[in-house]
C-alpha cells in the first residue's frame, strides 16, 4: 500500500466523516499533498461547494502533509486555529492543495518537537476553480509526543 | 412545521453533507439558533470532535440564523471569510450556538440589503465542552437578492 493510500484509509478509519465528504489523495510527491471530494456530496443551496466542506478538506490536506512529513506512530496533530477566504465559488470537485512551508521553519518545528515534545507551525492550502485560486487558507498546527 | 424544522429540512434538501454530520436544529428563540451533530460521525483521531465538522457546523448556525432572520425567498446568503480558534477539544456532542448581532449592526445589514440588493454583516458562534467556551468562531457573511 502506498502513503497516500495509508492516508486515505487512516482518513477513512479515524476520521470518518471523510467518508461522507468523499475525501481522495490526489497527489504526494514528498512536497504536496492534493486531496479531492465530489462536489456532488459537498454542494450547497447555490450549486458550488459548501464552505464548511471546503474548510474540512483544507484542514485534511495541512493534517495528512504534516502525518506524511513526520511519519511517527508517537505524535499526534492537532489544529490550533485558522482562517480562510472564500474569493470566488467552486463550482466543479474540490480539489485541495498544501505544500510544506519553507526548509527553515520545518527545521524549527522538528526540531521544537524533538527537544520540547510539541512544536506548532503555520500552513496554508488552496483549493482551486477553473484554475483560479478560489479558496485560501490558513491554520496553526500543533503535533505532541 | 416550525420554522426550526424547516430550516432543518432546508439544510437536508440543500447541503446534503448536513445529513452525513447529523446536524440538528436544537433552539430558535428568534435571536439565537442552536444546532447540533452528534460527536460518533464527527469524531477525529483523538476520540474528540473533528475540527472539519466543528467549523461546519459553525458556518451553519450562522447562515441558518441569517436565513431565519430575513425569511426572504430572493435573498441568498453565503459565507465570505471566517476565523476559528480551537481553545479546547469537544470531548461530547457538537453544539453551535450563534446569537444575533446588536440592533444597530443588523439594521444597517437589513437597510443596505434593501437598498443595494447586497450586504454583509460579521456573525460569531462559540462551541462549548463540559459547559466552557472551547470553539470560538468569527465569519463575514454576505447576502445578495
Amino acid at each position: 500500500m502506498s502513503l497516500a493510500q495509508e492516508m486515505e484509509e487512516l482518513f477513512y478509519e479515524k476520521i470518518p466523516i471523510t467518508r461522507a465528504l468523499g475525501v481522495r489523495v490526489e497527489e504526494y510527491d514528498g512536497r504536496r499533498l492534493v486531496l479531492s471530494a465530489p462536489l456532488g456530496r459537498n454542494v450547497n443551496h447555490l450549486g458550488t461547494a459548501f464552505g464548511g466542506s471546503l474548510d474540512a478538506l483544507a484542514v485534511l490536506s495541512c493534517y495528512g502533509l504534516l502525518w506524511l512529513e513526520l511519519r511517527d506512530p508517537d505524535s499526534h496533530i492537532v489544529i490550533r486555529e485558522s482562517s480562510i477566504s472564500y474569493d470566488r465559488p467552486v463550482r466543479g470537485d474540490l480539489r485541495a492543495v498544501c505544500a510544506l512551508p519553507d526548509a527553515d521553519a520545518l527545521a524549527t518545528f522538528k526540531r521544537a518537537l524533538d527537544r520540547r515534545g510539541r512544536a506548532r507551525i503555520e500552513l496554508t492550502a488552496t483549493l482551486q476553480d477553473d484554475g483560479h485560486d478560489a479558496v485560501r487558507f490558513r491554520g496553526t498546527f500543533v503535533a505532541f509526543r
